[in-house]
This record gives C-alpha cells, sequence and structure tokens, in this order.
C-alpha cells in the first residue's frame, strides 16, 4: 500500500510536521551553540535514527538512549558515541551494555556503588571500556547522588579496571542545582578529579541552560517535536508542535459530543488539566476521556458537530510516549507525505 | 537468547501465571456455560493468537478485535469467526475489512448511516458479505445510538446489497440498559426484523449477566488477565490477576523513596487512587508517579528499603494497556518459563 498525500492514510496516524521539525533542530541546536555547549538529542522521543541523524547533521555531538535495547538498535544504524543517562542494573543487561561498547563510545550514569560494580563485572569480563558519569540528584527527586557521595563513586570509578569517569549528569538541570553542582566541582577538584563532562536535560531546563555555566552539553528530547506538555509550561507555542495525531470522527450522535478513533493505544493517557490531547482545529472542543481506541470530545462550545468521517488533528499532550505506540510515523510537508520512518527502537522495553 | 526461567530475564518483563489465567478462563467460560450464553473473548487484552486459541478450546464461540488490522492478524492465525464492535470509518480501512470478509465471516457494529454506507461500498466493490449489528447507546455515553434509530439502521442495513443485519451490540451491558434493549427489541420485532444476536460486553458487566436474559453472547477481555482496576472494582481479589511486571529496582538513595525500571512506557500512566500499580511483594508501598522510564515508588511504611537490583512484581492497573506497550509476554508456571509470546497484534493502530 503507497501513500502519496496525507489523506491517503488511515487513522489514527501520526503525522511529523517536517518544517517544524527541522526548525526546531536548528533552534535548538543554535541556542546550544550560542552557549559553546554541546547538544546531544534524546531518541527516546523519536526512536528512530534517520531523525537522529539529522540532528547530528545540523550540528549535535551525539545521542542520548533510555535504554540498552535502545542504544542497540542506533549502534547498528551506525551511531558511534551513546549516552545512557540511566543505572543500568541486571547481569544479562549489563553483559549486553559492555558488548556495545566494544564497538561505540558508550557512556551511562550511576547514582550507587551497586550500580557501578554490576556494570565493572561485565566490562571486565567482555574487556570494554565503559564512561561513566555520576548523577546529582535534583529538585526532581528522582534518582541522583549527594556531592559527598558522588565524591565517593567517581573516585571508585576512577579505581575500577574497565571504567573510566567521565564527569556529572543532572536531570533537569534547573538552576537552582547550581549550588550542589559548584559543590561537586569542588569537591572532585580538590581529589584532583578530572570532570570532562557536565551534562544537563530536560525541556524546561533549556531556559535555564545560560545559567549554568558549568554545564558542557545539553540532552533534550521533546525539543525536536515538542507537545501540549512544552506548550502548557509556556517553552514554545502550538505553532511550533510538529507531532499532530490524524484522527477521523467514528461517531457523532449525542448534543455537543464527537467519538474519535484514537485512544489511550494512540494517544495515551497523561493529561493536561483533565485533557488528553489539543484539538487543533477545534481549540475549544474538550477532549476529556479516553478508552484504549475512542477519544471522547466535547464539542458544546461549538454550535455544529463535525460529521462521522471527518478528519481531525491531535496535538499530544506527551510526544514520548505516542511515538512510542506507534510502528511508523510519518513525515509531512504541507499535504506530502515525504518520509514514512518506522519507529526502530519503539516497544524495547529492555 | 534463551530463558529457562523467571531469573533468566531482564526488566521491565510481563509474566503470565498461566495456572491462573488458565482458571480466569475456564472460570468465564463456565458463567457463560452456565447462562447459555455463548462467550467471545474480545483479544484486546492479549493481542496473541495462542491466548485466543485457548480460549475457544475452552468454549469461546469467536473472538472480538477492536480493528481492522488486529482482525487480519488473528484472520492470518486461521480465526475465521470475528466480530469488529467499532464503527469502521475510511476507504482504505473499509476495503481492508471487505476484504477480510472474503475468508472469514466478519461482524462489525454501527451507530450511524454514514458507517453503513461506508461499509457497504466497501463490501459491494469487492464482493463479501459483512455482518453488521447496531450498537444501542449505554450509561457509558460513547458510541451507538437510540432504539428508533436502530430500528431505522437496521432496516437499512436489511435493505443494503452485501450487508446482513445480526443483531444488537451493548458496551457496557449493565443491567440497567434492559428497559432500552427490550424497547429496542419489541420495535425490530414488530417490524419483522429478526434479532440473531445480542452481544453484551464489559468486565464490570459480567455480574450482571443473569439480569439480561436477552443476551445471546459476552464480549470481554480483561477477564483472561484482570488487573488493578478489576480488583479495585470488587470484581476479583488480587489472587487471580496473572499478569504482573517484573521490575528492578535502580535507585535506593533517599529515605523511603525507591526508583524502578519500570515507568509509563512498561506499565503505562492510568491510576488508581493515584498510584500505576500495585506492589504485589509490598502492598503498603505506592507507586505514586512514573516518566517514560522511572517508577517511583513510597515506601515509607517499610523500615528498610529493597535494594538495589532487588526484583519486585508490579499488577498493573489496567493490562489491555500494558500489553499493548510489550512485544513479548512471557507465560510462567511457578519459576519456569513455558511460553514465550509475540504479541502479535500490538501497535497496529489502524
Amino acid at each position: 500500500m503507497t501513500f502519496e498525500t496525507v489523506h491517503d492514510l488511515e487513522t489514527p496516524s501520526v503525522l511529523i510536521d517536517l518544517d517544524l521539525m527541522e526548525a526546531n533542530i536548528v533552534t535548538m541546536q543554535s541556542r546550544c551553540d550560542a552557549l559553546g555547549i554541546a547538544f546531544r538529542p534524546h531518541i527516546k522521543t523519536h526512536k528512530i535514527p534517520d531523525i537522529a541523524r539529522r540532528q547530528l547533521e545540523a550540528g549535535a555531538t551525539g545521542i542520548a538512549c533510555q535504554k540498552v535495547s535502545e542504544a542497540e538498535v542506533f549502534a547498528e544504524a551506525g551511531f558511534d558515541d551513546i549516552q545512557i543517562p540511566y543505572n543500568i542494573v541486571g547481569a544479562r543487561k549489563t553483559r549486553r551494555l559492555a558488548a556495545l561498547a566494544s564497538s561505540a563510545k558508550v557512556t551511562v550514569t550511576v547514582d550507587s556503588q551497586a550500580v557501578i560494580d554490576g556494570i565493572a563485572a561485565a566490562a571486565q569480563e567482555v574487556g570494554s571500556t565503559i564512561h561513566m558519569m555520576v548523577e546529582l540528584v535534583s529538585l526532581g527527586q528522582r534518582t541522583g547522588t549527594t556531592p559527598e557521595a558522588a565524591l565517593a563513586l567517581a573516585k571508585r570509578i576512577g579505581a575500577t579496571d574497565n571504567l573510566r569517569f567521565a564527569g556529572l549528569m543532572i536531570y533537569p538541570s534547573d538552576a537552582a542545582i547550581r549550588p550542589r553542582l559548584l559543590e561537586t566541582l569542588a569537591l572532585l577538584e580538590a581529589a584532583g578529579i578530572a570532570v570532562e563532562v557536565v551534562s544537563g536535560g530536560g525541556s524546561g531546563a533549556i531556559s535555564d541552560m545560560h545559567l549554568l555555566p558549568e554545564l558542557t552539553e545539553m540532552r533534550v528530547g521533546t525539543c525536536v517535536f515538542w507537545d501540549w506538555n512544552s506548550v502548557s509550561a509556556g517553552y514554545v507555542g502550538f505553532d511550533k508542535c510538529a507531532m499532530r495525531v490524524r484522527a477521523s470522527v467514528v461517531s457523532a450522535n449525542e448534543p455537543g459530543r464527537v467519538i474519535l478513533d484514537s485512544g489511550s493505544k494512540s494517544i495515551q493517557s497523561e493529561t493536561i488539566e483533565g485533557q488528553f490531547g489539543y484539538m487543533a482545529e477545534y481549540p475549544a472542543a474538550r477532549l476529556y476521556k479516553v478508552n484504549e481506541e475512542h477519544g471522547y470530545v466535547d464539542f458544546s462550545a461549538y454550535d455544529s458537530l463535525p460529521s462521522v468521517g471527518e478528519i481531525a488533528h491531535i496535538i499530544p499532550v506527551h510526544t514520548c510516549v505516542v511515538a512510542n505506540l506507534h510502528n511508523q510515523l510519518y513525515g509531512v510537508r504541507g499535504d506530502s507525505i515525504e518520509v514514512i520512518w518506522d519507529v526502530a527502537a519503539r516497544g524495547l522495553v529492555w
């Protein structure tokens, strides 16, 4: 089956506006260039080697993946500088990581001795070298550790065969982290430990990059597409959102309510103010509920309902989880389909 | 890579307890048998032909799928009585539906003339016959139509070449729908229109089946695995939940908080009382937040935290959306892996 224009596509389909995506890539790279820091796109947002390649061509320094399986797909596609800002845990997983490090530069992050030891054992067994950053705990209250513990972990990494201390990682790298970052850098400097990379990340932290001059690189995924989360947080307007889910009206029997063929298996279940997506053509409509294959839209703000078969476009709440649900994304320019991408690293849970 | 026991599996992995699944299959079939109605498993929950085959072997009458692409996968696997309780809209999709109806008995549901006309055109072009049920609107306030409109649609189906009126569909088939159902049946009888099937559905409606003696069949998906939604609604206990997500602790640096390697790309984002999954080994722990690859668990109810690398099992909020996120499910008996299933119809958005 061939598709020449978006009108040939069945629904739900995920469209990527290439003009917007290309502009988003340039904008993010330019911001990092202006600050003199490297941009390292996080591919979890698209999971598509061709898009990452376009990001590298625009000047990006390498990629970040969130799991070993994603890294394997991108290494296979020729990427040779791969960061996994994650605590990789588990004997088989660390062994695959170590194998990957035989053919590509692989950098991971850690926040505990246990994670270091697991990865070290695998790297020693395989005979590869794994670069390792220590994660500082941030306002995100997720993973990461304290300055004192970071120093201890850095020393341990430096003293371990087949590991190489690569620097510090922060997520999200809000300006509020700076005192902790400076404290850690001072501890490392006093111990004579060189810090090659200070890696920041997070869409929300883009606006803080200039407030953290210690950053040497920035990892962000969402900025390639943006989404309603980004708009809601004030990072960009809807006019920068490159991903839209093309949906069809499948039922319009009730006053003020329309049902779309896009639900939690197409646009996921994350919400903003109780809404599951932003209706591009109908900004006053409310996508207030989803089942797996149904989206419920409140059209009471409008005098008339769209008809069964009418196409509507949804700007998703969160692009990264939407790409992960689909086998293909469609790169479009106007109504033309210019490229059909397989979401190569989707659904890889390990 | 071969896996003999669950201990060989990396995380996150989705385990299906075969003893529990087999018992769940028997229980649902027995309930329907006792009421003299057919059971038609909805495969959206597992998307795996082998599991549907086990359901048919236990006595099920055929399957339900939620989209044409799922139906195509199951037809390919040899299933020849496939219901799609959905308004199929779109020229390419209806053409594929009609093609499918050339080799299998295909039944769809409709709630408007527009949907009937689209499917009829495709069936007439292809030369196949499509069975068509009319959906009655229920308390679910989703798709469906009124008794009067149902009569008009049934007449239209009966008068259209290549379509065959098959009966009525309800979702969910709560007892409260009965007056509307009886009214519709009376209208159809008065018009001399035979009703072959009255198809009920929905996990919550299982307990109402005996209150709707007009039902000739029941479609349910979740009852093969059950989940926290089902437990929360009082349908079953956790001891009947056959799906568990095997997860690893990847960070345990803060008092009272542990981070798992399972987030919204592994267990989805649906919640019950603000929790994203039920921790099987730690019922007093609260999985209070997810990012894509991180699950945040509040362990403040416990004196000590599990360690990095420790395995924990999550009973998901909603099994159907979890199966859809994974490439494989692992059928286990005790610690042994008895079968590895490809989730054959996952990620098929059309």
